[in-house]
């Protein structure tokens, strides 16, 4: 028995575990469900037998947002969390390399290097926007591009013309909008023009579902079908496939959270703005090595590395969560922060 | 844009949908949970914020599991069913090939097909028995050995002296117990002496939670850590990992459900023992073409190809369900079976 060499280079998962009382590292929703919408759940799971496999291929979400967006539910996947389809997307196409965007999510990464992928990078520039030709350039060998915008960590959204550069290419492109309900921006309408374009949405951000994982995707008929081939049969199973029914249900709520955490977005950014970037996601990118002096006092962030060393990502929390943040972060900048 | 051909290789995913009163194809168990411990489950739901991402390697789960069998976590890994933890099984050691003992489960192929390693047959027997020497001698040059035992689609154990055969040899082996809580047998006891042992299980089919997708597996540290490096982050749900946990405190209902379907099970065997093989899980194998016969009368059961030509796969149901199957099935034999 020989673990293979490739797996001893992954690591092993390491978190954070402890009794702090503010958590806004994982760019969670700070909002469970009200009990109501639970109770709206457990009504339906009360008529739903566990005993009884999933449908293979998710057909009851996939149809509800279908219905959703107004598309046929053959233009709709569904998976455990959106990683589970970057994890099949990155082995759809034929091509030579993934291209990537950094700095950007570590999932596309994680999927490149398990299966074999070389990955290419093309850099965002100062701003953190992308480089459109490029890319294109670059997209001519690639199987597939990914594009993140609302990007992670950096939380900007990407210009329409560098999207279209790559997308007439004729190359795969998926863009993650995982972030897009904080954001004025999404190119789900370029769908009907670009039958190389997948949309990467998931439940776990503006509709609070992260302990639920659902992830989906919007995209032409034939990359939903030839995703569907290897997919794992039933991979979702019923009560995550309910509670994410019952939540697009309750559109107006997740809004009028959405709302709530822009305006809390905001006045962070404004107390913070010689540090803080622009964001257009539930989240702002930090200039300010903050991560230590806030774990002492009990908020949890996230700490960059690499091109972002020194920067902390803070997703945005409750009201109350913020002010303590804020107070903690004008601390930190009055008192440490050598700067 | 060029799917890939290997992915076009893969057939979409067929399902029988339709108004039929019996279904007995995919070895459900025919028991929901009780509304009691539904209700149970969602008073745990009720505290448990959705919003939150689940524990990274579903610690809170494995943990229960560990208790339940007297072990360490770390010797424990759940995944979104079986079949998640069989994807990664397939990638996690070194060697030319994996080695099956058809007929048996179709997923092992399924992952060996979709990250192109060769797949060694080596046969049962006529009685379905492997052949330990045989798998043995081609286990020098395997990344994993795959036994399934009660075997799916066959029913019958695997004999302790022929394992041990393939365990000494060192090779990674999967003992696939999906059915084992059916079976007197089980090859738990052989984990603490051999590193290399894989015991698959899942809580699919005896626990009453195929909807839920629960799968999980004991194995060596050095296994489970491995398998953790390369696993998607997050992959079990807070919704499932409660379920599955609230299950494992109600493991005499569970058994109480077992020993009823194996009552059933010996009572439809008793009337057709001229026709089916004597089974140790949760179906019968019964050799009889009589697929399309007893889907125009409303059941449904597996059909079976290749070797199994001309036999269908049979759940055990509730008792009427089997009543109605009893009666089908001999008007078949009687009536219609060219014997």
């Amino acid at each position: 028995m020989k673990i293979r060499e490739l797996i001893k280079t992954f690591q092993p998962y390491k978190v954070l575990e402890g009794d702090y009382k503010i958590w806004l590292d994982k760019n969670e929703n700070p909002f469970d469900l009200p009990p109501e919408i639970k109770e709206e759940i457990f009504e339906e799971l009360r008529k739903t037998p566990f005993n009884r496999y999933p449908h293979i291929t998710s057909m009851p979400l996939r149809e509800a947002i279908a219905e959703f967006y107004g598309v046929s539910p053959k233009n709709v996947a569904v998976g455990n969390g959106g990683d589970e389809l970057l994890s099949y997307l990155i082995k759809l196409f034929d091509g030579d390399y993934i291209v990537t965007t950094p700095p950007t999510f570590a999932m596309y990464y994680f999927y490149a290097k398990l299966n074999g992928i070389p990955v290419v990078e093309v850099p965002l520039n100062e701003r953190f926007i992308m480089n459109g030709d490029e890319i294109a350039e670059k997209s001519q060998k690639a199987s597939i591009v990914f594009i993140t915008s609302p990007n992670n960590p950096t939380g900007n959204t990407q210009p329409r013309e560098e999207i279209l550069k790559v997308l007439d290419t004729g190359a795969p492109v998926v863009i993650d909008e995982a972030y897009a309900e904080f954001s004025e921006k999404s190119y789900i309408d370029l769908l009907d023009e670009y039958e190389n374009l997948i949309i990467l949405r998931t439940f776990s951000k503006a509709f609070s579902l992260a302990g639920v994982r659902a992830g989906y995707l919007l995209a032409s008929e034939e990359i939903v079908d030839a995703l569907y081939r290897i997919k794992s049969p039933f991979s979702l199973n019923v009560l995550t496939m309910i509670t994410a029914k019952v939540m697009l249900n309750h559109y107006d709520l997740v809004m009028e959270r959405v709302n709530y955490i822009i305006k809390e977005r905001e006045r962070i950014y404004q107390e913070f703005k010689e540090y803080a970037y622009p964001s257009e996601a539930n989240f702002l990118l930090m200039k300010l090595d903050a991560y230590e002096f806030l774990l002492e006092r009990g908020i949890v962030v996230r700490k960059l590395d690499g091109r972002l060393q020194g920067h902390i990502r803070v997703t945005i929390g409750k009201k109350e969560e913020n002010d303590e943040l804020i107070k903690v972060l004008k601390e930190f900048v009055e008192n440490v922060a050598d700067i």
